[in-house]
């Protein structure tokens, strides 16, 4: 088994999801590499101590400048906040350096054409954490559209819905509330939660051709929470949009920090001729199917319980009737990814994937503003 | 459309549902009978006069052999308390009515024989408003047993759970809370509510060849809501058994009036060998189904929504995904009594089936006392 | 008990909602009033004859001005395709009768503008058909608005899918199929079940200020069941739109009849500050709520059995446990109609009521073609 | 933070579950002691050295008695069938080594006394491989019931329901499926699911007092995997039982591995005067809970999402919304079992507690021969 020295930018809760990734993923796939963790990049050394202690990197360092010019690192892993990831991507890649990138790709569409630009120049092996792919049922709808049967796709819903920012003395800011900081994140729940309705939904229903949008900040000032002063609120707190898909089919898309009682309930629903498929976030050991072949009278939707060694894998796991959870998806990730990696048959969302949602929430963003449709361009 | 001239004993809860079944049925099912409300009989007459009014019935009577002996009187329908059943039914036979009893049919399996014989003899079309037979969804259960779709089957289990009488200060008695009332009961839960899981079980799954159980009376002492006593409550505030069907199959059974946060909640559930069914009164629009002869990795409980036009009964009522309620089941039985009259094929379940019913209840009781496996005596 | 003669016009689906409740009401609820049935109007004499029969209608017309004008006839109730509401609406207006309209009111603002126009001059009783706001659940919602327990709304949103119209050899036409024709109809989706949206969406969360909308028409072109021809399909099959009501608030809206898997899916979620409500018409008997003022580890969305005596219209019913179903909206909206009548409160939605869901009809399908948000206008 | 060196005896699908515990532990808790993976002992040495590659075991032992007197193991972790548990653990015990035991504890309670025996004399710390107690859920509901929420307790249901042993060409014998053949096993599903439902039970409602069973042997016969011969099969397929807690409570349980539809449906349900609790394995994430105390017309079923940093072990995993899965369970044992250790608090279940429950195990057995109620003795 062939070693893979990976290197860690950033100890927050994407850099745990990632390491324990690293760490399981070899007990319960066979696999062509084996991750080993060299090295945890992060300005706070105290800190970067900790986790390393906690997950076993081998050592600390704290400029990432200098964690990418080291030898003995093959893969760089950014999981910091978005206004950083093209640098460092594009520095890593300029190293020669393998790329594992949190999503949003970048903090717009232009941005992320530099950084495909790059890093296909330099043809380093690249990925996009959008794991929800690989929630195993998740990955069953794909395959049970791509065997067609679900014939012509009618309708397309997605949403992501969160409730954490409701209250008014929540800050804005910095180190954990990164997200809610314009500058650092780039948007609000466009880029950090349809981003990933949008990479589903483009992988299970091709490109979307074009959106009407609306944005809301519900809550226009809050404190921030490093310099202590009362501050405009830049990012979108809710979005929602209508789109057409180029397949013809019609989509809504939702997303809110302020929707009371749901915590992260990603959903989506496909309807098509002949089938349809729903799933949710909050069950995701569970996929609702259900199919008008079925015999008249016994037609219903079937709530499929994704243990079964014959749904997507899940054979590696446990047995029927026990489930996983949410950190298996980034299992998932780095196994298809190392499996790739072997077979020359890169794993999927690469950066270019990737720029294709980016462009779609530049749209929306976009159509927020304008009050109009707005066109999705294609990636180049 | 022939005249069925309708005289109803009891102005009770279950007098409601018997009544707005007679009157609506015709709206809804083509059928060679019309029921006519030609009387109410009740002893409390002013009760009696504005059930009248509200139902429409053309007299009343505070006698129950006057309104027997009436000519005008073809179906005797008797909604009293259970105690009253054996009386009435046999007097009504001699006198060559049609009868509709209420469940269970008597206080027990003996003066259940009687009837039986004296019914037989007289030759009566009869009926038990053992009603939940007729729920579309129960219905669509019985036919996919009879198609053979289960298999050999290896599992039964039954539970009807409500919470009306934790309270303590809850009083025993007459008139709304008879059901309390060892005298005019019989019984707890056993023939209260068990007494309609069976039915359907017997229905469904055929004859239970064995049962042992227990019953619990939570409360023991209670005021009488008539004496104002406090007095020892007779009956089963609980009662669970096992049993085994004839066919081989294992039962578990529970019944409870202190099983807090439900109302009404019957529930049975069938594993065959190919296929399980699943069905609760809380929802009863909805069957359960799994099949395992399904595809491998799309297999799952359908939940099938009761409403389409090829379901029992639902052509009769409104289109699909539009759902019916608890007091169309009585609804269906008319409808079914009256086609089975003109077609001289009785509807079920009759008293005999009742019977049955009823030995398994005596069983139940005499296990709960004896603590041992007591065997179903058969209906000859 | 006065009596309130009812002369209905049409008897098609809707016509036998009415009639149930109109002959059903009395035995469920104590009213000031009973409706008594006059007559039945349609122009197939056969067909309205046996309506007639069948649910105890004492005469037949088949011209609707001849109806109008009978002395004998207190209220007309116009169950027929929306292309005729308008006229008949205010012929029965001048001739002085109460009016119950089925839904949507007009084919349009302009030509609702004149129906409330001539019923507001002419004084006379009247209420539209839009039932779902007499589910026991639906009603219980807006009691928990009302009461304030949701705080400031941030989010509401609607669907209703259905999935009849997907066969491409369905064809469009008369009689059975007026609703998709666009000429009977005057639009698709848009004003048979949106509309039914919007109503319960104004009357739970206040007007709507804009919208920006997107339809289709998936099948382009269906055989017409009258003449035979393939013509195009003038209707839309799908719409779904953005909007922000007044308050504030963000609403996605979507209906379609080409979702695979459901027959009459209505649902709502609305989000607020405090608290969080959602209810399907396919369980039409439960309403979930989520009430962040719980205990933090008990927090849960609670499935509510909406069977209790102390739900809306429940004490009137059976016993909790015992649900109702889809006709018993139909009973409530008759007995808050007479019960209005009585003590001079009418009942609600009335024409004007009905007249703002038209107008933001008018705005989603304006919009559907500009590509532009639009403004709802005030009703005046 | 102190090693604690263990060695694993099995390397089956346990063997699995508690190495991963063992690995993934320090990862997310903060604790005294840190798991270190010495050896691993199994007959099949290939399959042992491929284990311990795949897992990180240092050594690989053949003997299981070697393993024991090695100086340099901590912790005998036993994951081998169950007629191997009391040797081993009572060798163990004496050479001074703490002991994990996958569950059930021995093949009867006679057994199982020896065991505690031995162990307590040797004073070694100890723990049972009841996992369930430690799914976050379940836990909680222990909180609900030992704060008194539920008031008195009147009735607890179990059941543990599969369908994998429902074909006849399943064979029975050694190796993986060593839990049909009754000399390893001891009994079948009474002694495999019972027991997790038994040990549940008397954690959350206290000891049970007596019990009659039925147990049932669908396929009697079976080809053996390693004879290859037809032998007549030992083990009970199916157990349902009825019992009397010693608080008074009454329960049903079942087990079988021939429900279909069903993998691992281990649930249960508690209802008490105030409040009821009910979980099932399918969906571990969720707790459902009714509480009579809500307010009236707003009481319903609560499913509560146990992802919130509030519930039991959550604050250790991810975010709100996103749920663990199966093997969480067995790290948060290791985890109670490393903090009781160092405080000098034994984490439960030990092997004391699972010498009830195999004496309920064994009252159930011998009911179901003598047929009659049957008492659970006292552990001494």
């Amino acid at each position: 088994m062939k070693k893979l020295n990976v290197g860690l930018i950033g100890y927050g809760f994407m850099g745990r999801t990632h390491s324990n990734a690293f760490r399981k993923v070899n007990n319960f796939f066979d696999l062509p590499y084996q991750p080993v963790l060299r090295a945890i990049c992060a300005r706070d050394e105290n800190n970067a101590r900790a986790f390393a202690k906690k997950w076993g990197y081998e050592s600390v360092e704290m400029d990432w400048r200098k964690l990418i010019q080291r030898e003995d690192i093959d893969l760089i892993d950014i999981a910091t906040p978005n206004n950083t990831h093209a640098e460092i991507a594009i520095a890593a890649a300029r190293a020669g350096k393998m790329i594992l990138c949190e999503k949003p790709l970048s903090m717009d569409g232009k941005q992320g054409e530099k950084m495909v630009k790059e890093i296909e120049k330099a043809g380093v092996p690249n990925m996009v954490w959008y794991n929800y792919r690989r929630v195993p049922a998740v990955t069953l709808a794909k395959q049970l559209i791509d065997e067609g049967r679900l014939g012509r796709i009618f309708h397309y819903r997605a949403k992501f819905l969160q409730d954490w920012t409701i209250s008014k003395d929540l800050p804005q800011g910095g180190t954990a509330l990164w997200r809610l900081d314009l500058k650092a994140a780039g948007s609000g729940v466009t880029g950090d939660l349809l981003a990933h309705c949008i990479d589903t939904a483009i992988w299970l229903n091709g490109g979307i051709g074009s959106v009407t949008a609306m944005t809301e900040t519900f809550i226009k000032e809050r404190k921030h929470n490093l310099t202590g002063k009362v501050e405009k609120v830049g990012i979108d707190d809710a979005c929602a949009f209508l789109a057409r898909f180029k397949n013809g089919s019609l989509a809504t898309f939702e997303s809110t920090r302020y929707a009371r009682g749901h915590k992260a309930l990603y959903t989506f629903e496909i309807n098509g001729e002949n089938a349809s498929i729903a799933w949710d976030l909050h069950d995701l050991h569970r996929l609702q199917y259900f199919d008008h072949r079925d015999e008249g009278k016994l037609r219903g939707w079937r709530s499929i319980h994704i243990t079964d060694s014959d749904h997507p894998y899940m054979k590696n796991w446990w047995v029927p009737g026990l489930q996983i959870g949410y950190e298996h998806t980034f299992i998932h990730q780095v196994a298809d990814f190392l499996t790739g990696l072997d077979a020359k048959k890169p794993a999927h969302p690469d950066f270019r994937d990737a720029l294709e949602t980016q462009y779609v929430c530049d749209a929306v963003l976009k159509s927020a503003r304008t009050g109009k449709w707005e066109k999705v361009p294609k990636v180049k």
